[in-house]
Formats: C-alpha cells, sequence, structure tokens
C-alpha cells in the first residue's frame, strides 16, 4: 500500500501517522519528493483500513499494490484450471457447449430440447427449476420437480445438469446436480457462496449487473475460500444507461479475467441482451474473445415458453449457430 | 399493455397475432394509423409475455400501461404508511434519526455510542453484527453477540435497534431485534424478501446498487405480498462512472418514490460516499429533497473502527449535524 | 403518439387536453379501458412535446410511435448504403480495414507504418492531425502539417486517408482528405456536423461515450438532412462503471444498428479498451458480430508514440491480427 | 508518478525500463518489496506516458500522484474565486439565483419572465438564444434575434444575461452578453473552450453527461491556461442506467469541487431532472449540499414554451422556491 501525504504536512503529523501505521504491524518506506512524500507500506497490509487512511486530512491519497483475491489469482497458479463435469471438461483449451430452456416446464420439453441441443453439439443441458424473478407475481418455477424432471433428460440424453439455485436451505435438493448455477443476483449473497464453498461440485458463478471484475473475483474468492475449487466465471451483461437491449455484454472480461485468473471464463448471450436475434452474433463475438465456453437459452416453442420467450433460440437456430461457433473456434484457436 | 405492428405488416400475420393474444385471455382494440397499427390489449395482461411479443418481427414496440407493483402502489393506497417502531414513528410527516456504528464491537463502544447519538436527537440505534464484506478475509461482524450487545443499549438507551440480516437462516435471532435491514446486495434475494414477508416488523429495505426505482417497489412488493406492511424504503448511491465517491447518491428517488408509493423514504448519505467529510452536505441534501429520516454511521473512534472508519461521524460532528438537520427539516415542511 | 390518462382523471379534464391537442394539429383516437383511458394522436406529431405532455398532472404516461429519425432509417431505404472512397467500398458486404498510428509524428514514421499496414491488409490509412486531448497541457497534433505528410503517405501506397477534424473552422484543411473523422467528443456537436452535412464526402462518425444508439442515429442524421449521405457509424466504447478497460465496447450495436439503419457500422477495438494486448480480442469479436469494418492504431514503436502508445499494435501484430480477421469474415459471411 | 513491477520481473527487463525512464528526464526510487518492486518517479513527470508504461509486460500498474489540472486547483489557489457579473457576485460565499426561459421566444415573453423572475429573487437571466437539440428537425432557437431581445430584458431589468454559445463563429454575437454558457454537450469541444479562453468575461461551463470531475476541471483548465479566469462550475446531471428522470442529479460532486477547486460551483436541477415537479426538491437539495448558486427554467406559460416546457416551472412555483431557498441558505451557511 503506497499513502501520498498532501502537500504542506506538518512533520509532528507525518509521524504521528506513520507511528499509527506501524503499530498496525507494517513497515513504512518514507519517500520524500519535491513537492510531496510518499509512504511505502510493506509486510501485511491486509489489516490497514484503505478507506480510512484516505479520509485522513494530511493524505492526499493511497494506493494498493497487491490484489486482495489470492486462491482465484493467476499470480499464484499460472496454469488454467479445467474444470470436468463427468466426461466434460471446461476450461484449459476445452470448450463447453451449454444449452436449454429459460425455464423447466415439463417432461416432453425438456426431454425434448435435451436432445435437439445433444444433435446440434450441445455437452450440457440447462434449465430453470427455481427462477429468480423481479415480481413476486411471476411464474417461480417448478423447483424440486423442475430438478426431477432435469434429471430424466439426463438420463435420457446422458447431458450434464445446470441449474440455479437461489437459496441455501434448497441446496439439499441439488445435490444430484452436476454444475449448481449462482445466478447474477445472488453474486454477492456471502452466505450462499459460503455453503457452496463447502461442497465439491463445480459451480457457475455469474457476474452480477453493477459488479466490477474485482468483485467477481472476490465471490469466487469466498467459494475457494471454503475449498471448492471447481467454478466456472460467467459473464452475461452489466448494465449501463444503454437501453436497447437487456443489459450491455461486456466482452472485453474475457481476455481480462483469463489475465487475472486461472478459472475458466464462459459467455451468456442470451441474458445479456434479451433478444434471440441479437445472441447469435453476441455468442460468436464471445467465441472469437477467447471464452471457455456458451451457455445459450433453447426453447422448441418461443411463443408458448413460460419465461424469457423472448430471448430463447429455436432449435434449427442453436444448430446453425453451433457450427458457426465451431468455424470460429478453429479460427481463433489456431 | 399497446403493440405497435411494424408498417407494412401483412394482413394474416396481424391476424395470426390478434388471435393468439386473445387465446391470452385479452381483448384487443384495434387502430390503423396511416403509417402503423396499434393493437391496444384490454383485460388481464400479466400473462402476456411483453419481451416475447416484443421480439416478434412483425412487432415494432410493446409499451405497458400499468404498474406491475400493486400493494405498495400509491394510487391504490393514496395515504402515507406510517412505520411504527416502539414509539418511533416513521413516514407520514414522521423523521427518524438513525445512527450508531458500522460495527458493533464491544459493549462500552455501543452503549457509548448509542447514549451519545440519543443525546444528539437520534431516535434509533444501528449497528452491524452480521457484516457484508467484499473478501472472505475481511471482518464479517459479531454475529450473535453483536445483536446481544444491541440489546443492552437498547436498554440502556430505550432506543430501538435497527441491524442487517444476511441470510434465511440467520432469522431466529432477530427475534428480538426492531427493525430488520435488508442490505443493497440482498435487495433481490427473492427468498429472504418473502421470509421477512412472513414476519410483522418493520423492514428496512435498502436499493440495490444498480437497481432501478421499479425494481426497488417489486422488492417491497415481494415483502408485502406476503403481508408485512411495514417498510421502510432507503435509497443509499447507485453505481456510475463517476469515480470520486464510492456511489452516486440518486436524491430525485426520494421524491418519487413519495410519488409512486405511500411507503416512507429514508436517505443512508455514509453508504453513499464512503468519505465522513461528505456525509454532512448529503445529509441535509437528502433532508432538503423531502425523505423521511437519515441513517447514518457515528463511532467514537473512526481511526480505530473495525469496518468503515472512513465514513463514519464523530459524535459531536452528528452532534452538529442533527442541529442542521432540524433547521432543515423546519424550512422544508413549513 | 399515445397518451396515457391516469385512472379517474375527470372528463372535463379530459376534454380540454384533446382540445388543447387537436389545436397542434392532430386527430385523437380515444380508446377507454376498464382501468385507463389512452389516447391514440394521429397525423404529423412532431410538433407535440412529448415531455410536456408527460408532465400533466392528468397524464400517466406518453409513448411515441415512431422513430425521430428519417434518412438513416433502414424502414425508408431497406438497402444498405455503401460508402465509396476511391476504390474502397464499405457496407453491403464490402469490409474495411483502417490502420495507423494514433497521432502523425513525422514523414518517417507515417509513412512506414502506411507500407507496413498496406502489406498486411489495411485498405486506408488513419492518422491524427487534430488531436482532441482531455488536457491542455498534452500534445495537440502537427495540425496543418500532419494532413500534409498523411498526403505524402497516400502517394507513397495509394491509400485513401481518415483523419479526424475538431472544428468548423479547420474544414477547409480537410478538402483533400479522403473520410473526415468526427470524434466521439464532438458526435453533439452540432455545429461541426451541419457543415459537414454540407461536404460531398465521407464522414466517419464516432459514437460519444454516453450517447444512446438512437442518438447516434440523430447525429446522422443532422449530416444527411444537409444531403450528405456518405456515413459510416463507429461504436468506439462507452463508459460504464467498469474500471479495468478503458471504455466498454458495446458490441450489440453492430446488429442493432443494422437493423435501425442502412449505415455501415465500424468496430475502433483499440479506442474501447485503451490497452493493445486487448486490441486482438475486441476486434476479432467485433468482426464476429458482424461489423463491416475496423480502424487499428499500428504504431512501429508504440514506446515512443508521442499519443496512446499503450494501446497501439506493432506492424507484426496488426498483421496477424488481419489474418486473423480473415478467418473470421469467412465464418460469418458464409 | 508510481510504477509497480509484477512479481518475478528479471533484472534486466528492470534495468531497461529503468533506464529508458531516466531518459524522459525524471529520477527513479526503487524500493524493493518482498513481494514487488515499486519504483517513484520524481521531477516532471507530464511527459511520461502512463498509459504506455501500464501496458508493459512487467507493469504491475502504474498510479499518478499529482493532479493535472494547476490554474483551477485549489491546491495552488487556496482562497474562493468569486466571479463578478456587474452589480452580481458569484462564489466566496455569494450566491446568485439565474432564471428565464429554456429559449426565447418573442419580447413579451423575455422581458415579462425577466420582470418576474427579478421580483422574486433572481440576480440574473437565462435564456437559450442558440439551442443544441438532439433532433436537426427540432427548433434550434431564435439565434442573433434572441440575443437581441435578451439584452433588450436586460436593459428593461437591470439583470445580467446569460445564453449558451454552441461554435466559435457565433462568438462575436455575444460580445455584449454577460455570461457565455458553455453546454454539456460542448464541455469537451476543445476548439470552442480554447476560444473563450481568450476573452476577459465570465464563462459558465457546464459538466458532461459523462464526464468526472476531473475532465470537468480539465475544460476548465483549457479556459483558464487561455489566461480567463471568470469559470463557473455548473453540475447538471449525468447519465446513467436510471431511467426515470432524464439525469441523475450528482450532488457531491457540489463538495467535492469546493475541495478541489476554488472555483464557484452551481445547480441546474432543470435540465438535470426534466420534470417540473422535481426541480423544487431537487434545487433545495443543491442549496443544502451548499452549492453557489441555481440556475433554473422559469416559463409564463409552460404548455406553449417552444422548447422544454415540462421542467419549466411557473413564475409563481419560483417565487416560492426563492423563499425556501433563503430559509436553507440560513441553515447551511450559519
Amino acid at each position: 500500500m503506497i499513502v501520498i501525504l498532501k502537500h504542506g504536512t506538518k512533520e509532528d503529523k507525518k509521524e504521528q501517522l506513520i507511528s499509527w501505521l506501524k503499530s498496525q504491524g507494517v513497515d513504512i518506506h518514507i519517500s520524500v519528493g519535491s513537492y510531496q512524500t510518499v509512504l511505502g507500506l510493506v509486510g501485511d497490509t491486509s489489516q490497514v483500513d484503505k478507506d480510512l487512511v484516505a479520509s485522513l486530512d494530511i493524505v492526499d491519497s493511497v494506493k494498493t499494490v497487491s490484489d486482495p483475491f489470492k486462491c482465484c489469482n493467476r499470480k499464484f497458479h499460472p496454469d488454467d484450471t479445467i474444470v470436468t463435469v463427468g466426461d466434460v471438461k471446461v476450461g484449459g483449451g476445452n470448450f463447453c457447449m451449454i444449452a436449454g430452456p429459460c425455464s423447466v416446464e415439463n417432461e416432453e420439453q425438456i426431454v425434448g430440447i435435451a436432445k435437439a441441443v445433444k444433435a446440434s453439439g450441445a455437452n450440457m443441458l440447462r434449465g430453470g427449476a427455481f427462477k429468480p424473478r423481479t415480481s413476486p407475481y411471476d411464474f417461480q418455477g417448478l423447483k424440486a420437480t423442475g430438478i426431477e424432471l432435469l434429471k430424466i433428460a439426463r438420463q435420457e440424453t446422458g447431458l450434464p445438469i445446470v441449474t440455479e439455485v437461489m437459496g441455501v436451505n434448497d441446496l439439499p435438493l441439488f445435490e444430484d446436480v452436476d454444475v449448481i448455477q449462482i445466478g447474477a443476483r445472488n453474486m454477492q449473497n456471502f452466505d450462499l457462496l459460503r455453503e457452496v464453498g463447502k461442497l465439491r461440485k463445480p459451480i457457475l458463478l455469474k457476474r452480477g449487473l453493477a459488479s466490477t471484475i474485482k468483485e467477481l473475483l472476490m465471490s469466487a474468492e469466498y467459494i475457494m475460500a471454503g475449498g471448492n475449487e471447481q467454478i466456472i466465471l460467467c459473464e452475461r451483461g452489466i448494465r449501463t444507461f444503454d437501453d436497447y437491449t437487456r443489459n450491455t455484454l461486456d466482452l472485453a472480461v474475457v481476455p481480462l479475467l483469463h489475465e487475472l485468473s486461472h478459472l475458466p471464463v464462459i459467455v451468456d448471450p442470451s441474458h445479456a441482451t434479451g433478444v434471440a436475434r441479437l445472441v447469435r452474433p453476441m455468442a460468436l463475438a464471445g467465441v472469437a474473445a477467447g471464452c471457455d465456453g456458451l451457455i445459450i437459452e433453447v426453447h422448441n416453442d418461443p411463443m408458448h415458453a413460460l419465461c424469457d420467450g423472448a430471448q430463447s433460440l429455436r432449435p434449427e437456430e442453436y444448430d446453425s449457430l453451433c457450427r458457426a461457433v465451431n468455424g470460429i473456434r478453429e479460427v481463433v484457436t489456431k
């Protein structure tokens, strides 16, 4: 941590600050410039309250030098993490194609869609059983029944299943789920993060609508601090002033997260745009940006979907997309 | 709901859409303009998926006419809700002054601060027992012990206590808390909202960092749909591109929420700015904008606070602020 | 335009509004619903002040039906506009590769870079002569001399030249420039837009940092209303809360602009990210999203560039990028 | 400037960087930590390209220590600047009340409104002659005629006049205007800033919709670098995800700008909210936050205003507001 003192700071005030900082267990390197004095804090600065120091009268600004995330930091773990879900691998050059309906509606629907997306090349099945909805009056998902239907679809197709958990008390129902999704609105539900950190099961962690990259990594850190190292990060759009799409897909985070962390990063173009006809170009853009997989909503009958029909691809559209994804992958990984 | 068709839509496609819409149980008023055709949907449109209709090839755009929030809507409940906390009333002309430390640290600290803020005019005591922290390595609060210490401070001063809950499983510990706070990061933790909706205890609901006013009201609606009508809304800053303060305090929501809803609205200038010397001007601005109360962090020794010391006022600063607040209140309510 | 009246609006107030609206020269279709009354305004509504109507006591909300942009609207001009710059075509399936240094520095530099990027496949040369800089103390460009050096580079390579104009009084210097760029900060410099609308020369119009798609199209409309129809739109990143990159590249606007308008759309990954190592993934993502060209900063010696060295590719990096771009183009246009 | 090297940087690479930095004319203080090496750059670092250094492979991050703005910096000019407009003073404890219509429409209108607002306590008259409009098809102002009408209103009332300039070529028309306004969209029209920097006349500089505080101050710096030190800064709302008001009024910048700069700061609640009934609470909030003045739109007949009628107060509303402003001022300045 580096503390820059204001011009004209009196000697006694400076000494006072230095001795207080030392009392927090850090060493201080003092560097007196022509205009400003800079204090370099060496040692374990994790106990020094950066905001508090920055708020002092004599302090101009404070800069932190080291990242607060450790477990998910590429600096300490240079090799890519490969998350393994049954036979499917994600990360380290392995690409995953997760597809399925927003909500599980009934056996015929989920099994039918699972077979269709598998035929196109999907290697995991998604489907919402517990649905986070802005309104308490909207359809909230089939819950336990939905999970049972996903298992049937898995049995029929062999596809591992991915589904979202909304609260700690529902976790027992997810024991036989292959990948547990933490939704964007729960990215900083720290209770839930801590609980899934105790599991030894892959977690799909979606970035919150207004979360920075650092916050996303700190949430991954909550899970990893509990010992669960199987995490897939997911960019799904952020909230900006832009009002033509539901959210703004922030693809630069794909290469950035790969620099900062060893965890795999996938892209969700369906939720980011909220519009089916934008899913294809944004999915391809995500692949071109170097992501490790895509999670895409597919529905056999979007007009009658109980949820988010507007952003679902039809199976034939998904099939065409998969072929284009392979083409882009070939160019990018060459 | 109003559906505007694209110019040049073919008759048969239009008929198909109309018959599909009617099959969802709504009546259609057709209005053919010189350039565009507009369909007015009458009846219960809550089952019609707006996004799906908007995504159809022949549809230019869709507009919704009625608000999705009912219980907290001033249209259906014109009088101000007055939330009652012991002897303290909030809303309907009643102003609350909630103050206290970010975190409860020990008995001496919390009792001392409680006495000080009461002497200045505070009528409720805040203090964090469960702390949502971005990093798993930061101090997470005294938890159950913190709540016990708050009760002691209440006994010593008579001030009702306000503290944040982070998960449904901790709720039993809050049975004897006067006001339960739902933090900004949990504003869309729907499981938690549903659970506190079952209580009959005042809830302080903070706006999420990237939540619209409508989303805030829908979260209040989750609580009210469960039968709990004692809700205090709280503006605490939103996330914008602006990087000089922690968040951007969005004070226009105070009069706007008063128009849209009958619930009381308070302001938290401490978390919004993150900087103690901005708390006073922003607190006064909130009062001038017409809020029903303030929640402010006060610490007797900000330099040694375990959390958020940078944004805490000292008791003497709080005392001076209280006098100015009264002055502004007199002007505004005249 | 559609005006939704508040529930319980009195008959006389409604009649008053209707007669005032009629006095503005529009016809009114009244549709009385069970809960709300909706007025449909038919005819030329361009003179009706939407915001004013929305602010009336008895009005719940106002919705506009038709787009305010005409000349650049695909509805009225279904075929792609192809902008022609010498032998180079942009749009309608024609892809442009614009490359060159942020600033023109000297003859050797600009000619050298021009030759290098041409060899890699670039078909236009960019280079800043007038530089918009946040600080008055930063290098402001070589101005007229810079333009002369660009012309020399054009002579040496045959590449058309693209350079930014900052004010109307400099326009005479741009007479022999092939494409005039309007920078992001000037996107709503309406005086300048009007002036370049009088020219018959291609304009590269960059989206402002906080401009909506509609505002971008309205700025194109300013130029087209003057009779200049040769416009290339450019996405270069928007300002969001995200702080790891300079701006957030908003690639969904590429397909969206193609839907709304017939004008070609290119992408600038250099300014969007501000970081050379993110230029390649974001450039490829733009191509995968369907853009009609790329504008990229290339410098032979980024360490000694006078401006924006951090975001410049080296010629060999640009060469490698061009090959990948071609690969992606093949997949996308198949 | 402080350069933090990546962990594990090789000695020779470090030496190379240091010698290159020294070649830019700065001294280097090296501080080797247990984990990272930090280089402190001492001397004139204005020629060192921060972004370029940050982009180097071996560099973890770069921090700047000193502010890039000089003339408007309070560090170098501790006393408040007082801008003098005829008999009116702004800043240093002097409060200005600027009021008038969005657009000047005719003599009767502007003189009538001028008299009304003067009677209520306004001490300057605003009125748009040149109007920046998003659409080329909207009313663009009376231009030169508008300025003549403002002068008549000044003659009738004695109020100094404030009006916006849109381009450098119109400046001769503003010779007899008392305060020249630079609008939000032109905040980074550097050509225009440089030109008004040559004048010796007060400039009202509005913050851009997506401008940081630093960028606002750098734009003031452009004007001051030309020798014009009479600048009034104006906060008028920023663009955020929030969609209930036109913009989000960012009042924390009032105390922040007062800390960073000696220039006076006023608030424009009319453009920030775009809704007349929010002008009063936001105006009072601005005063409570400590601003040096208000600029407010007043129209005698908002229903027939040619522009922005929705956000205009009626004269009687302005009168009532002025009394409340005085009340708040008394509390704040006590």
